[in-house]
């Protein structure tokens, strides 16, 4: 099944103990199709500047993702400049320049509208609500969203909230959210404001999903791990390709069984694995399914008994 | 196998947002070898002061553990008074006594010598030292430090380590003692100190056992979840809870199988959450082996893909 995603397409400037790139291809909206691209197709909405040329097109083509749904504006593109020089588990953000995103109004392909699967990136809650509005044919939706717009664009984000059926957010955000900082009642929490799942990502530590019918701490709730790795040479977009390494892995299951979606922790664990390795989008554009699998198998052994 | 344990046993005032408890019996080993008597038989070496009554006995007692180890002296036991008000995962220390165990020199019962699992509890690396050379039976030794021992006693700790086959440490002191933020690296540079296998206790994350041939991420380094619980009322003991389920479940097995010590670890894990249900020791005084068992159950469903 096809899966469109809206949110960022971006330039970044990131520094961490590794090195530093400059202006390298970054978003939210780009992380998560690449990942998702190695499972399904996957049709992009979003806004770039005349900074977007040929070179960033191909990153979208060569992953044979669909990009009719970004739009070329006059100006800049969005524009993200941040450090991981204290710490590798959170960003030190030194500039965000809105650009063309500050104008945004995602137009939606005709060619998109039969996508079953909707993932909504982390951008204005008025937005994806807009979007999701736009495609009610989507039959799973999914989200992300920040601490920004749960601080002070509450309103919105919670009418966001009734329409998701999963929401990944990391535990920051989660208590945050709910205003309660038991990760397991923050959870709850959350899902009575409308998900019918919650994926909270732990960093380093992995991730976990809750589901609304869960009634005690261990009943449905799967928690995958994250790799112990060598080296993390660039944390950005960890979390948006868990997220289309979760959701692209589901778009491409005949059915959504319980097990599907443990798998799909899996491989968005997978996915945030690789994706940490180069910096930028480095990693992600040239992975191999094989490559892919092998990771999920050393994910298998290291939380498994047998 | 029995399991001789050298460690403090002590009282412990503790404050939590779920409430208080004045003096409460507390200690690394008291923590421990409650946690490890649900799996096999077990010896304490400590040293207490005259406010340590016949209700603190009864605790060891109802749980078979042999107490003869125990010390009596002049004085007051050890006392920790400490709070988790701001931060469930990390105890801010009010009063730290020594009182009777600033003097302590273990005295090893006959009756103990045949003991072949030995484990070294938080204390100074001097007396573990000296309590290792005097049983040179054990055939597996496994210990555990903290901060200060790390930064103002690490030629007496490094000594240690040569000594042992299992560290267990949290990450915060995985990566003090090797001098390294990645948590892979921390691990070889602590392995390459003496242990075959070291224990990364993550806290609400659940815990990593690396080995020392463990050559990349993934292959034998094995990691438990931490259940999400409904309440943590208090985390004092969590760590040893965990050692000693690990340990126990590692001594009453007939052989030490890969396999073991990934059920060894789930153990652990399993240990740790039932301390923090009640106050101080309350919780692990009062299991049955089937509760135990049920537990563990959720946590295979909690990460096991099948």
């Amino acid at each position: 099944m096809a899966i469109t995603v809206v949110g960022s397409v971006a330039f970044d400037s990131i520094e961490t103990p590794a090195g530093r790139r400059d202006r390298c291809l970054g978003g939210a909206a780009t992380y998560f199709s690449l990942a998702a691209s190695y499972f399904t197709n996957v049709r992009v909405i979003a806004v770039v500047g005349e900074d977007f040329g040929a070179e960033q097109a191909a990153v979208f083509n060569a992953r044979g993702i669909d990009t009719q749904g970004i739009e070329r504006a006059e100006g800049k593109s969005f524009f993200w400049k941040g450090s991981y020089l204290e710490n590798l588990n959170e960003a030190k953000t030194h500039t965000t320049e809105l650009n063309v995103f500050g104008a945004f109004e995602p137009k939606i392909p005709d060619a998109y509208r039969d996508s079953e699967f909707l993932f909504l990136a982390n951008i204005d809650p008025v937005l994806q609500r807009r979007v999701r509005e736009s495609m009610p044919q989507a039959r799973l939706v999914a989200g992300d969203t920040m601490n920004y717009w749960i601080k002070d664009h509450r309103p919105a984000l919670l009418e966001v909230l009734k329409g998701l059926d999963i929401l990944l957010i990391n535990d920051t955000e989660a208590r945050m959210l709910a205003g309660n900082s038991n990760l397991l009642q923050a959870a709850r929490g959350v899902l009575e404001m409308g998900p019918r799942m919650l994926v909270v990502k732990h960093g380093e530590y992995g991730a976990t999903i809750f589901h609304k019918s869960t009634q005690s701490g261990g009943a449905r709730t799967f928690r995958a791990p994250a790799l112990p790795l060598e080296e993390v040479v660039d944390p950005t977009g960890a979390g948006d390709s868990f997220a289309g390494g979760f959701f692209g892995y589901l778009a491409s299951q005949p059915e959504l069984t319980p097990g599907a979606f443990r798998r799909a922790m899996f491989y968005g664990s997978v996915m945030g694995s690789f994706a940490v390795e180069r910096f930028g989008t480095e990693r992600l554009q040239e992975l191999s399914r094989e490559q892919i699998d092998e990771r999920f198998a050393l994910f298998r052994e290291l939380t498994h008994l047998d």
